[in-house]
């Protein structure tokens, strides 16, 4: 039933939609937040997010299939084969969404005790914030920016 | 019961967590798109995503309760009074995430027409992207930027 609400929202003109239809199920953008600090093996994503085995194993298996994530064997000595899962680049990629909820979710529904994360340029620890960029690579203000359509957009029935 | 676990993400110390709990419910991100986009009436929202008023209504009060919308009573002549729904600052804020979404939706699962929106400077019609960005304006490579834990993190048990 949610699939099928997905398999809806992926065939949309709308790449927001599109997006959703695959990053969009509950859980599924926190089990790419532990993708993006290392987590690679289904015990990790379970037991950092606590959600049902069946559940996790749908969520994992939507982004192997949209290419968000790969699923590769490993083997530690002594065990027997278990999966791991990588981000692929499309999949690091969406750092930029979360990093964006992230920045929203701080500002707007602040935590008692502040920030528990920073975001910060690597060279030099610098604070890195996610905003709007033109051509040049210099920032543009919220207020002067504009979504456009373009001939591809569905026209009204 | 999808309430309940939103409420759950609401009072996670991670702001994606918070910010999903507003937000990651099904369909509040497009009836964001449909706002910022200058729907405001019930009806509006509603033609034009095509789900079930009583969804509709849950998620719109959830946008009005967290802040992101307001509710405003309004008449046209000779009509009942019915009631607007508009974005707060906060709520407009969300286009950088609704963008990021866009734009990584236009890379990675794109349309066979090509996308149906462009992201504008309004100025001079240039093209803007949503990216990292330093303390200077300048924009940041995104395999040069970092997530760095604070002491606010909760730690393990």
């Amino acid at each position: 039933m949610l699939f099928m609400a997905s398999s809806k929202l992926i065939d949309s003109s709308c790449s927001i939609a599109r997006s959703l239809g695959v990053l969009g199920e509950r859980w599924t953008l926190l089990i790419l937040r532990e993708a993006l600090t290392g987590a690679t093996r289904f015990a990790e994503f379970r037991a950092a997010l606590g959600i049902a085995p069946d559940v996790l194993a749908d969520r994992l298996s939507t982004l192997v299939e949209y290419g968000v994530m790969t699923r590769e064997p490993y083997q530690e000595p002594g065990a027997r084969v278990r999966e791991a899962y990588r981000l692929t680049e499309a999949g690091r990629e969406l750092q930029l969404a979360l990093w964006s909820l992230q920045q929203w979710g701080d500002k707007h529904l602040p935590w008692p005790d502040g920030p528990t994360m920073l975001r910060r340029r690597c060279t030099d620890g610098a604070a890195v914030h996610v905003g709007y960029i033109d051509e040049q690579g210099h920032e543009v203000r919220a207020g002067d920016t504009q979504a456009v359509r373009t001939a591809a957009y569905p026209s009204a029935d």
